[in-house]
């Protein structure tokens, strides 16, 4: 249950969908006074200019990550000049390259949990150790992307009755993960 | 357990502290495709100029609410230029005055829940129905506050082992009511 990492998925690059991706990073890396060092957030940027772009942000290493997202945005375009698909970091912390949905899967935890409306409810499911939560923007992941996360063996997990923003379903992930680990 | 409210309380009028009402105020009034109409959240500001300003956020009645907090601060701004004890709609389902900490409570709901660390466990406890969801911003109640809740007989509540941003709290209570609705 150590390092969870939350895979976004984002479907245009506009400001709105830039805002809904930053806002699930912080609900995933925030807590009251803090960043969750254990944490790894990976974000697929699949709007133009130049898709597919894979950013990671890792907890351990993030230096000015702020609960502020236009402060973020900052970390986040600066990334996005990076194009390459092989990795660099271009903020401490934030590591940026050009990857596809399953390259980006196969970088990260090697068990995956894929949050969706209809699965086995999280609070009685098992949920695999150092796994990584596979959350779609306001869009669903398109049935290739879901193959793809149903390939590598993903449990599939519901949070309750009602959908919500990324963020909001990432708060709740994060409240059972710790009151297991508590 | 119909119209939960949530209240408040900031402590200084800084744009950080702005963005973390508007977050909570999205947390507590978005799900994924709309607005929860049955939902309303009061803002205690107590920041300079002219505190304490009481602004009530109508889910039924809201127009122009966006998810971008941006546009949502244009709202509240201009709520916040009318300083009447008297309340005023300033936009449509946004209601200003000036009032003080236990008027804003007796304009809620007859019953409250308290949201404080060492809270009872919110999976486990009997929530009212109608109840007002009292939470505080990064700085806790002060204990003239706090007493002024527990006097209107509040059910404190706890929601896990981690303290929480805001936002992050208001997401948990809702999927708690939400389960119990469902």
């Amino acid at each position: 249950m150590t390092a969870p990492a939350f895979s976004l998925d984002d479907l245009a690059g506009s400001a709105g969908r830039m805002d809904i991706l930053l806002n699930a990073a912080n609900a995933a890396l925030l807590v009251a006074h803090g960043i969750r060092r254990d944490v790894e957030v990976g974000m697929l940027l699949l709007g133009p200019p130049d898709p597919p772009r894979f950013i990671r942000w890792r907890g351990h290493a993030l230096r000015s990550y702020q609960p502020d997202i236009r402060s973020n945005a900052a970390l986040l375009r600066k990334a996005l000049e990076h194009g390459s698909r092989v990795e660099r970091e271009t903020s401490p912390g934030v590591v940026a390259s050009k990857a596809s949905f399953e390259e980006a899967l196969d970088r990260l935890a090697p068990s995956f949990v894929y949050l969706r409306e209809g699965g086995k409810d999280i609070r009685g499911a098992d949920l695999p150790s150092d796994a990584t939560y596979v959350l779609s923007d306001n869009q669903d992941l398109t049935a290739h992307e879901e193959r793809a996360v149903l390939a590598r063996d993903a449990v599939v997990v519901g949070l309750g009755p009602v959908a919500l923003h990324t963020d909001q379903a990432v708060a709740l992930v994060h409240n059972e993960l710790d009151r297991r680990l508590a």
